[in-house]
C-alpha cells in the first residue's frame, strides 16, 4: 500500500489508550487529497517523524499541548514536498519541514514551514540530529546541564536520538559520558560507534551497582528522558550541585497507575536540598526557540567534521506507523524512528 | 541558673533522636571556662540562633554538613562577647557573630568571626534578617526565584525567620504574596503586619481549596521550606516557568519512615517537565556566601526604610534550648527563634 496522488492516507487517533497504546487505537482512513487555496501550498509528507512526546498528545490529561482530537489525524513533523502553491514563498518541488501530521497530504497557509536544502545531508536528518531531538539534546545539556570538561554527563536512551546526541556533545565538551541503553548491542554501539565511556544495560538487576562502577566520581550532570527506575539509580549518585535537566519521562508515559509506596518524593527533595542540585524542565522550542540558529550552526559543524553521528532507524510505510510507535514506546527502535511514507 | 564568669554550661547531643527530639536527647553538661590560648580569643555567648538545620545536625545520614558527634555542643550561630583576646584583631568587648554552639563559652582563633556594630539595631538581627535566616531569603527569592511585578509568590512558615522575609522582599517586587501559617494568629499577621496578600491556615483539612482560591492566576514562585502537604497543595497550582528554590522541609525532618504510597515522584516530574519549571535547592553560604555584601546593603536599607518588618520569638536561658527547639520543629515558634544566653 503506497502513497498515491489520488488518495490521502490518514492515521487517526481512533481511542484514547489505556496503558500501552495498542494497533486498535490507530484508524487509517482514506479520504480525497486536499487542495490548496489561495495562498495556500499542498504538501506530500515523505518522512514522518516519530517520537515520545506523542504519547502525551493521545491522552487528554492536561499538558503543555492541547491533545489529539479522536477522529483526527495523529500529529507529528514531516518532511515533505510542495506538490502545489498558491503561495509566492513556496514553489513546486520545494522540501519544507513541516507539522503535516501522519498522514500523506496536508495543506498550509506557509505558517511555520521551514525550508530545507537537499543539498546538505539527508533530508530527514531535519527530523532528527539538526532538529526537534538534536536541538534539545542540545539546549538541554549546554544550557541547563553546562557541563564542564572532566565532569561525569550520565544519558539514558543513549543510542536514541536524544540520547546518542547528548552523549556526543558531552563527549565534545570534554566530560566523561556514561549511557544506558535497552541491551548488549546498543551499548555497545555507544561505546564503540558513538564514543561513550560506557554504557550500561538497563535490563540488568544490577543497574545501581554497575552505573555506580561506571561513575566513580559520581555523577554532575544527568540528561533526564526516561525517569522510572533509571532515575532512582541515578539519584544516589548525584553529586554536589548536579544539574538534572528533564526533557522526557518515557518510562511513565504508558503507565495507568502510580508505582506503588512508599512515597519516595522526599527522597527526591532532600537530594535537591543536601545536594543543592538544580532539576529544570524544559520544552524545547517554548524555551529556546529563538536559538535555534547557534544549534544549527554548531551541529552543521560537527556533522561536517564527524564529531556527531547520528543512527536513524527507518520503517517503511504509513501504515507501518502505529506498530513502529508501539514499538518506540517499548525501546525496539534503534536510532531516531522515521517513516519513510513515499520513496521520494 | 544564670550565666557565670566561673562556668561553661554546654547542651550536648545526648542522643541521636528517634522521630522528633525529645527532652532526653540533650544533655546539660557544665564544663570549665576554656582560656584563650595564643592568638586565640574567648567568648561568651549572649544570643544563640535556634534554626531548623540542627535537626539535620544531630541525625547521621549523609548530609552537606558532617553530623553532631554524641557527647559534643549541638552547633549554633551566636551572637558573643570578647571576654578576654590574645588575638589583635579582636578587642575586649567587641561583639561577634560567632558559630560558638550551645554554650556560654567558647575559644576562637578568629576565624569566621564577623564583627558587630551594637549601633545597628539590635545585634541578635545578626543571627535573624541581616544573617543566615535574612540572606536565605534573599538570594533563594530574588536569584532562584526571580520573580517578576505581578506575579504570584508562595511562602510557607509565612511569619518564620525565613518565609517572613521572602514575603516581604516579594511585596516590595511587586508580586502578589501568598503566605501559609500555623494557625489564624499567625496568618492575621503576616496579612496585617507584613503586609501579605492573604496568609492561609495550613491546619485547615481545605488546604488546597483555600490555597487555589488565593492564587488566582497560579503560582510562579514557590519557596520551599517546609515541604510535605504543603508542597503538595502547591504542585497543581505551579504555572508555566515556575521557579521552585529548595531552602528546607521542615515538614519531614523528623519523619522515621517515608510517607505510604503510592510513590507521588512521577506526578512531581511530570509536572516539572510539562510545565517546565526549575527546581533548585541551595545552601545559603555554600552557594552565596560572596554575595553577602549585596544583600547586607539591600536589607539594611529596607530596615532602615521600615520597608522590612522582623519578628523574634525570644527564649530566656540556655537551659530552655531543647524545648525551644523541639517546639521549633512543632511551628511553635512565632517569629526568629532566639536564646538569650546571658542579658547583656
Amino acid at each position: 500500500m503506497t502513497q498515491t496522488t489520488t488518495q490521502n492516507r490518514q492515521i487517526q487517533l481512533a481511542a484514547r489508550p489505556v496503558g500501552a497504546p495498542k494497533a486498535a487505537d490507530f484508524k487509517l482512513v482514506t479520504t480525497p487529497v486536499p487542495s490548496a487555496g489561495a495562498c495556500e501550498v499542498l504538501l506530500r509528507t515523505v518522512y514522518l517523524s516519530l517520537d515520545p512526546y506523542m504519547r502525551g498528545r493521545m491522552s487528554d490529561a492536561a499538558s503543555y499541548a492541547a491533545p489529539v482530537a479522536v477522529g483526527t489525524p495523529m500529529v507529528a513533523g514531516t518532511v515533505s514536498r510542495v506538490e502545489a502553491s498558491n503561495n509566492p514563498k513556496f514553489a513546486v518541488g520545494d522540501w519544507v519541514l513541516a507539522y503535516a501530521g501522519w498522514q500523506d497530504y496536508a495543506v498550509s497557509d506557509g505558517t511555520g514551514l521551514t525550508k530545507l536544502d537537499p543539498n546538505i545531508g539527508p533530508l530527514s536528518y531535519a527530523l532528527g540530529v539538526m532538529g526537534m531531538p538534536g536541538f534539545t539534546a542540545y539546549m538541554g545539556l549546554l544550557d541547563i546541564g553546562a557541563p564542564k570538561a572532566g565532569e561525569t554527563v550520565v544519558v539514558a536512551a543513549a543510542t536514541g536520538a536524544v540520547g546518542s546526541v547528548v552523549g556526543q556533545i558531552a563527549k565534545i565538551k570534554g566530560c566523561r559520558v556514561v549511557g544506558i541503553a535497552g541491551g548488549a548491542e546498543k551499548c555497545r554501539f555507544a561505546v564503540e560507534e558513538l564514543g561513550f565511556d560506557a554504557c550500561i544495560d538497563h535490563h540488568s538487576p544490577k543497574l545501581p551497582a554497575l552505573l555506580a562502577a561506571a561513575c566513580p566520581k559520581g555523577i554532575d550532570v544527568y540528561f533526564e528522558n526516561v525517569g522510572g527506575k533509571v532515575f532512582e539509580a541515578v539519584l544516589p549518585l548525584l553529586n554536589t550541585s548536579a544539574r538534572v535537566p528533564v526533557c522526557g519521562l518515557i518510562a511513565h508515559y504508558n503507565a495507568t497507575t502510580l508505582p506503588d509506596g512508599p512515597d519516595r518524593t522526599p527522597v527526591l527533595m532532600r537530594n535537591l536540598l543536601t545536594k543543592r542540585i538544580r532539576m529544570q524542565g524544559f520544552i524545547i522550542f517554548d524555551d529556546y526557540g529563538h536559538r535555534y540558529p547557534e544549534f544549527a550552526k554548531d551541529m552543521g559543524q560537527w556533522l561536517a567534521q564527524g564529531k556527531i553521528k547520528f543512527r536513524e532507524d527507518i520503517v517503511d510505510g504509513l501504515e507501518n506507523a502505529p506498530q513502529a510507535f508501539i514499538g518506540l514506546l517499548e525501546g525496539k527502535n534503534f536510532g531516531k524512528l522515521i517513516v519513510r511514507v513515499a520513496n521520494d
